[in-house]
This record gives structure tokens, sequence and C-alpha cells, in this order.
């Protein structure tokens, strides 16, 4: 089976497999006092820069949710764009955990500004009104839409100025480095980004994610946060060598290098067509686009997609760091047939 | 490194880690509905009942948080012992989770038992009092004490007599299965217990543990409880892998045989030396002594376990299915050089 | 002082403390299992129909949450207007107590109608996403708008289509049947509402609202909600001998057509000077309308009012029960010589 | 009707009815920003020194929760004795709002001490534990007995070694201070107490307590925590008033030291039978005692008692404010008559 329904359809990179089954020696110490876990982190700050400290999670949406934990009261308010992941694809869990309001900020793009953000900036210290907090973002954007670093220092600058945070769902954060042709220091360290949900499953990791903390005042409970929000691994290493394989060799930059170059590539032979109307910009590994109700059916007989938005009969594309130029082929093949 | 600490220090079985190798071929739709999620249910339908369900999940808090939210409001008291792993050992989750309250049971050897529970039901119908709604029990239980068919059996009428369900965190009961030998049917489904945590962790897989729904009103909304508790894992395919690897060739059973195993060698050689107290029986994988201060700190020079009640110098030995009759007579013979 | 800032800037209604004086006699059971308090509901009751339960509370957000409580899992979303008190003026609390997700609706005039609910159902079955469960609006609305019988009607016949529920924050409702010129039960038990925030605070009582459950399923938990949402009084009499007293000679409607009487007395005093711009129909006792920068300083310094949109220079009046003839004679004599 | 079930039985002192007469009139602006709250703020502040805050909240549960919200995270935990009222009575109220444990230590006249609270300070630290951080302390007691001001330092002092804060709930502080002959500075302030539950209702309030902020760090978020925790009284001239006439005339101190003496007076009475075992000593207006059954039902076809512990026979007492020498004859006659 081959699919372009996401990227975390795709497998574990053969080397961080291997990583895997090295870390399978002797015994081990637990919940992260392990050499791997230790390696592990250095890598990492290696990357960030020797201030930030590294939290492994489960999951994206666990990685979300402490980070969003570390930041708000639950009288605080979450400021988010409508298609953030946090509000349309997590079921709750920041409300349910942070127990703080999500405010929701329409966009065109994915991408917040300082200009959308500040008509949510009202009621502060009136008690009526939830104190906003935090803003999130996403790197990439759920549409595929990247942020310049300018755009995120900006970003950063305003946020502090009104007391709050910037946190950053970096689920495909290394899809925007390979963009930005920046380093991931660069992009979240030196812009001020307070804290950062860093994937790593839906580029080749088996499962794996963790939250940089920049501003070290929201490491201060993050260890309690994550445990009692059931992210705590037992068997750390498993994570941790992960982490290091996937830092090792560039492995993380060429994989989203990959996937971002087959996304071109697929967009490159869609706008042959010339019949499909892009909705966004392809800046990632992502692409959004119109096709008629009946192409659709008849590409989804022979093609795992997903719909994105019925109404507008607009579908989602997303490649991976093994998709291949032969996944391509077919579809587009496909796509000539169904027309 | 060998380690007596934990269970969870152990690494993966060698067939669990080739079946993540194998199932790593091809994209696969992610969050269970894939072929491998499909098997592994079936194979846990074999060993639980066809009627039960099945949910998947990264970790053992996670598992017994679910299960606990899918039971209780927030009004209503969540009863367990006072050595209950939800009660130590999990940072306020339960509590965090299902906003409910949990009421601490004080046992000799933690396990509940009717006579224990009957105290904690006052004051029902009457909007003052948390209104208790469920028992939380561990087979085995975190002392290695196990509870047998008949006492199971007896707890679950009792509970349900007071309009309460039984949930068993059951991290460790491939041990205690082992121990009674019985098939895991007999212990749960058909004694009547609602739900269950059935643990893989610590006995060979690299991660991964189900929630078992035996009462079918709990797992209405199950899907929507483990999304939003960060539970949802995406490449669900590679915990499935590792159940159906873990329930096959009795890897499962004969792990949790060996590790029981390991630990009455253990205890056999401890015991000859005589002035060693044990303060709970060792019915599965899990040892319980007295051994002076002076000892204890020579020990810890050369081997890897936990000091479980400082005040009253009592240490806690794990056994696990990978512990080697080598890693026994080296401890003994440590333990001998240091009297 | 005399003040248009808000309908809780009124006393209490001289009958009603009167009530209060009454009841202050002997000793009396707390918690609600006294005279006053059966005698309160049987009056309820003679208004919404004898099927209704009725759970006195403290405040209108204490009402409105116990309400949205009983109705909604964590996985839930709540819809309501993004002019909705429980999403700009409850600090958060809908969140905080439910845990439950607060979707936002864009409207008009503060009204939702089944046309601007439409979009947000969808994901429905989908563990992804947050489900819609109840669909909260104010009758009348913070802006002073109000739903006819048959738009409510239509609203809860959508509502329980698409199996949620519907509640009516009734904080000002006295204001709507004033208004409508129908009962209670008329508007809402009979349109199928299921359950109601009835309020009594701004209409004339000291202290005092009712969460009013026309569903029946919706009263299950209710009182252990409402203990542990710390809204249950204990000398509850002095809250139920305000509703008899407001229940009684008509007083809770006649103080509402009061209100509205001055809103609208208010209203065609301040047409004449031609220059303000209503932004909304005035049907209640609240009033919208522009104001020039300059005008508005001018006005503050002589009485008390809010800002309703410093960015549209939009103010808001609030007309009361006891609001006299004086009091906007006074104010349109101001705002004469203020322009 | 007379009762001895509970202080808050009894009705509203003349003086405090007579309060809110007087507050009602004219229009007031809501929410605490009036004259009544300021002046009462003030002579709360002559109670207990000027750098205390104060938060009127509506009832006891309210005052004792959202003092609990602004002292721990989620990841905290909060000890109390076994028969606290927030343990007990609550209906799990304090886990609802603060997510946190609730860590039960048995006592044996309803006080903890600084070796009680020992063993439960372990896994300090450890990221598996909830970590302890508040103290909660009832002055009276729910059992009726009394902390010294020695004591309350005592415990104050240990909590700050542990960074732990100390919270007293005083819905009954009065009576306490009537029978230390002490001001309420020297019990709170002095003694470094960090925030306390100040209770008018069960004292001849018609409703309202005040949560006192010793302990300024934990006044930064109390007003949003008010707020949505639904304890913003939007009338708050009619609770702020209660409060003036309370503190005005001795009427608190007077109350208080009837109630007590009540409490004298009807246990020498009851002594007198010589076949009634006191439990506990009556310290201030509560008397705790061994009574037959049969003579239990005998009395409580004339008089209003609550059963305090069915296994052992034993029966609470509370006087109150207005309890009077008649109620007491009447009780002790009937009494007699049940021998």
């Amino acid at each position: 089976m081959r699919s372009f329904g996401s990227d975390n359809h795709s497998g574990i990179h053969p080397q961080i497999l291997k990583a895997i089954e090295q870390a399978n020696r002797d015994h081990c110490v637990a919940y992260g006092d392990d050499k791997w876990s230790v390696g592990a982190k250095l890598q990492i700050e290696q990357h960030f820069g020797s201030s930030v400290e590294t939290f492994f999670m489960f999951n994206g949406t666990g990685a979300n949710i402490c980070a969003l934990e570390s930041c708000v009261c639950s009288f605080n308010s979450i400021l988010a764009a409508q298609t953030a992941h946090i509000v349309v694809d997590e079921c709750g869990s920041p409300e349910f955990m942070t127990k703080a309001s999500v405010k929701v900020i329409n966009t065109e793009n994915g991408k917040l500004s300082p200009e959308l953000i500040k008509p949510f900036l009202h009621g502060i210290g009136d008690e009526h009104h939830s104190q906003p907090k935090v803003v999130y973002i996403s790197q990439c954007s759920e549409l595929g839409t990247i942020y310049s670093i300018e755009e995120i220092k900006l970003l950063a600058n305003f946020v502090h100025q009104h007391n709050m945070y910037l946190h950053v769902d970096g689920a495909r954060i290394a899809n925007a480095a390979a963009t930005l042709n920046c380093s991931l220091k660069e992009m979240i360290s030196l812009t001020n980004v307070d804290i950062l949900s860093f994937g790593g499953t839906k580029n080749g990791m088996m499962m794996g994610e963790a939250v940089i903390v920049v501003n070290p005042v929201l490491a201060t409970n993050m260890k309690y946060i994550r445990k009692q929000s059931a992210q705590l691994y037992s068997k750390m290493r498993f994570i941790a060598c992960q982490f290091s394989a996937y830092l090792s060799d560039n492995i993380w930059i060429n994989n989203a290098k990959h996937a971002n170059l087959m996304a071109q590539e697929l967009r490159r032979g869609i706008e042959k067509f010339s019949i499909f109307e892009f909705t966004q910009p392809t800046q990632a590994n992502i692409l959004l686009l119109k096709m008629p109700k009946s192409i659709i059916e008849k590409m989804l007989k022979k093609h795992f997609f997903y719909i994105w938005d019925e109404n507008k009969s607009e579908i989602r594309l997303v490649t991976s760091w093994n998709t291949t130029f032969e996944d391509i082929d077919m579809f587009l093949t496909d796509l000539k047939k169904s027309i």
C-alpha cells in the first residue's frame, strides 16, 4: 500500500530501526536516567543551543498539551488559528488538560500575525475575561505554509511585549527547516520562541516527540506535567535512541528535503493538467487543491488521501520521507485517466 | 548493566522486535485502521472472549487513566489500596484526568476485599459526598501478591451489588496468570471484571498497553477518551504488531513464568541466609524483604534495586523475563560477601 | 447614585426584601429540605409545568456552568455565539468546569440559528474532533435581541435532530417574556428547551438563580454537580423565599415590563437627537448605539454606563426594574448639553 | 422549629438583616467596586492587619476551593485530616476544582500536627509522586476541637520549612476566637497562616464568606480564580454590608461566645445523666457523644440533630448564636424522659 494520506502513514527509517535494535542490550534504568537519553539530549542541544531543556514525549498531542500546560493557568486563554491542530484535531485535549480557553483566530493561510492577534488582546486585567497567555503556531502550518524566520521573530517579540508565550508546534518542523534552509537554532532559539513541540514520528521515527523548552521559566514543572499527563515513557532509551539516530547523518533534514521535493514534483505534475486550483502555496510536504468531486471519487478508488473541505471540493495530499517517484508517477497517471 | 530495580529495566524480546521490523513495510493507514491492529485485536479476543473491546495505549498510566475516565464522573470516587500504583506512582494523574476523588484504603498485603471496602460505602445518594463508583485493584499487586480467581469473583460481585465497577490494573497480569495457571478469560472475563489495563511493556514489549473493556457500557466513549488523553498512537501498527508477537508462541506466559521462577530462585537463595525477613509472600516476580542498612549500602554499590520503605529498611527486588541464573548467582554471592 | 451600567446595579425589590425578613424565623433545616424551598419549587412548576426540576444556585455563572456540566462530557463541545456571556464574561468558567471545548459562532445580532450552527456539525463520530453536544443561547441575548417562540422551537428541533441539547441562559428571561407577552411555559417548556438558567438577580432579587431542568435526563446528577461546583447554599430558605416573592403578585413580569418600557423611553429620547446610530434593535432592556468619543467622555462624567466596543465607539445602556423617568430625563438633558 | 442539627440552621442576626435593608438604596456599581465593599474590607483589615487582601465569596465550599486553587498546581497534593470538611463534605470539590490530590491523614481529634504530617512528606522532587503543597486545617475543627495559638504557629512554621502553605478553614473561626480569647490577628496573621476561609454564614450572617489572603503571593490570581469558580457576586454590596455589621458592635464574637456558652450548658446538662460518653472535648459549639440507639430514636422524634457515626452510635449536637436556654432545657427534659 502507498498513501498520500499523511506522513504518518510512512514507516520507520531503517537507521532508526537499527538504533532501536542496538539499544536493546542489557538492563537499563527507566524514565530517562540512561545513557541513550543523556546522549540524545546532548545532540538536541547541539541543534538548539545548550541552554534548552528536553523532555521526550510519546506523541504530538502529548507534546502540545504538556507544552501548553507549562504556559497557562486555567483562567488564561490560548490563541490559535482556526486550522490549528490543537483546535481541530486533538478532540479538545488542550482544554481538557489545561482547563484554559482556546480562542480561535481566522486566517487565510493558517498563519498568525500580530495584526490578527491584536483584536484578541482585550479585557487584560479584567477578571471577567480569560487572560491571553500563549500563542500557538504550527511550523509548517497545517496548510503546508511556512513562517519566515523574520515572521517568527516578529511574532515572538509581539507576544512577549504582551506578557505572553510563543509555542511552536513543530510536528513538521524539519520540513520547514528544509525549505528555509536554516538551522533549528536560527528558527527557534534565536527567534525567542519559548517552547517547541519537536516532531519525529511524521519524519521517519517509529514514535516519539520532544518538548524543547527554550524559556527556562517553562521548564520548572515540566517533569511533573509530563508524568501527570501520562507522557513519561518507562523504557525511555527506546525513544532517546531514535532521536539520536534521527539527528545523526542528517537523516532528519534529508528526510524532510526528500518529502518536500516529492511535494514539489507532485505539484508540478498536477499543475500540468491546468484544471486544478491549488488553494495554498506548497512550501513543505502538504498540497491543498480543489478537484471536481467526480475525479476525487475515481482517484480514491486507487489512491489513499483525504478530502480536506467537502464543501469546497478541496483535497489534501501529503508526501513523506519515503514517498517515491514511482508513487508520484502512478498518481499522475491515474489522475490523467480520471479526467 | 543488570538490574533488579524493575521489570521495565529489561529490554525488548527478540521476537517482538522482529515483529516491528516485519511491520515496517509499505505505507499504512494510521490510528488503528490497519491489518496489524485488526489482527492483534482478534488475538486478544481469543484470550479474553470475543465480546471484549480493545484499545491500545502508550503506557500503563495512560491505560489506567483512560479506564478510570470511562468509569467515573467528577463527583464520583475511586477506591484503591494505599499501595496502589494510581495512588503512589502516577503523580496524581487519576485525579487530574478524572477530577474524581481517590479514596485510599489501608491493606496488609496490597489486596482489597469486600470487608476493607465496606466502610467506604457511606453517604450514598447524599450530595455532600463523592459517590463511590469504581474499585481499582492490581493483579499482581504492587507488593507481588496475587488475587485468587475466587477472590476476584467475590470482589466483582460485591462491587456490582453496590453499583460500582471493578478495574484491574494488569501491568503484571501475565505474572499472575503464570502463578494461577489460568487463562486470562478465567481470570478477567469470567470473573466479571469490568475493565482491564493489560500490560505488555514490563513483560518483553518495547512499549504498549491495552485497555480491555469487558463491560460494554464502558466502551461507549473510550475512543474519545483515548484521543483526548493523548494516548492515541498514529503509527498504531507498531504497537499492534508487538501485541501479536507477544501473544504468539506463548511468549507472554513464558516470559512471565520465567520471571516468576527467577523470583522464587532468588527468594530461596536469600532465605538460606536466614537473617532477612520477607515482608510479603513472593507470588509473582516481586520480592519485598527487610535488610540491614549497612548491607543495603554495600549491595547498592554492586547491584541496582530500590529501597521500598526507608523507615522499615525494606527493599524491593524485581525479576524480569530476561533475568538470568547468573544475575541471581551474582547477587547472592555479593550478598554473602556483604553480611 | 443612578446607573445605566447594568441591571445588577439596581437593588432589591421591597417585597422580596420583606420575604427575607419573614423567612428569618426559627431554626430551619439547611440545603433545601425546608418549606420555603418546597413552596418556591411549586411556584416555579406553575410557571414551567409540573415535570420540571428546580435547582437553586447563587449566581448566573454558577447556573450556567452547572447546566452545561449536566449536558457534556469533556470530549464534547459547547456551541455559542461570539457575544455569549459564557464566551466573554465568565473568565473561561465553562471550559474550567466542564473541560469541554467552547466553539464560537459569529452572529449579526447575538442570536444563533440552524444555518449558523450547521457548519460546526462536522467530524461527528470522529475521535479526533470534539463532539458537539449542547447549543447555548441567551434569551434575551447580550445585545438585547429576542428569539421568537417559533425561533426557539426551530432551534430546539434542529438541535435534537443532531443529538444535542439546547441550553437557554435566561439571566434576563423575564424581559424576553415581557416583550413576547408569553408565559415561561410557552417560551421554554413547550418549545422543548432542555435546560434553563432562570435569572432573578438582575430583575429585583438580592441574589439567586435557578437551573430549571426540562429534559429529565439532565436532572440525574445535578445535585452532585451543584454541590461540587460550590453552588449549594446552606441557608437555602433565603434564596427560596426570594423566588416565591419574585413570582408572586406578578413582580417578576412587572419589573421586566418596567425595565423594557424605560428602555423604549430612553431610546425614543435618544433617537430624537437624530445623530446616534443604534446598532441593534431594542427588544428588551438593553440599548446599543454609537456615540462620538467626545460625547461619551462628557456623559461618563455625569452618568454611569459602559463602552461596549471601543473601536466602534459603541456604548451600552441598560435599564432596570427601578429605573425612573427622572433617570431618563436627566440622561437626555445631559446628552443634549453634551452635543 | 428548633434544631441542634447545625449552626447553619439558625437565621440572620437582626442587625445584619438591617444592614441589608440599609444598603438597599440607589443604584450601585457591581462586583465589589462599591463603598460597602471598601468599608467592609477596611474593617476586616482592622481585625487581621492592613496587609491582608480580602475576597468575598458566596459560601464555605467556595471559599475553601478558591483558597486551595491559589495554593496548588494539579501535580501537587493537599494534606488534610480524615474528618476535614474538604474530605467528607464537599463532594470532591477540591479535586474537581484544583485537580490536585487530597491526601488524608488519620487523627484522634480532628487536628493535624507536624508529627502526623511528616510521614506524608516523601517523594519530594520525584516526578512519580504528587508534590505536597498545602496543609488544610479547620479552626475550630469539625469535631469541635481547637488549635492553640502555639499549635498554629508550630504548624505554620513546619509547613513553611517544607515549602508548603497553611490554609485555615475558619467556617467557625469566631467560635475558636471566643474560646481562645484572642484576636483574629493573633490567631491568623501573627501565626503566619497563609490563607484563611473566614466564615460568616454559620454565625449569624445570611450568606457570605471571605478568603483572607495573608501571604501576598497567594493573592496574585485570586480575582480570576474567584470569577472562574463562579464565586464572584454581582450585587456585592449585599455581602459586604453583612460583614460590616457582623464585625461591628462585637456581633461576631458575641454570637460565638453565646453559641459556645450554650454548648457548655448543654454538655453540663447531659453529663449529669452520667451515662453518655463524650468522644471529644467541647471546646467550641459542637458536642460529640455516644448515645444508645434506642434513646437516639426517641430523641429524634422530638429534636433535630445528626447521627455522626452510626457504627459507634455517636451523635453530634451543634449550638448556634441564637440557641436559647429554653432549647437546652427542652432537650434535657426530653432526654430525661427518653432514658
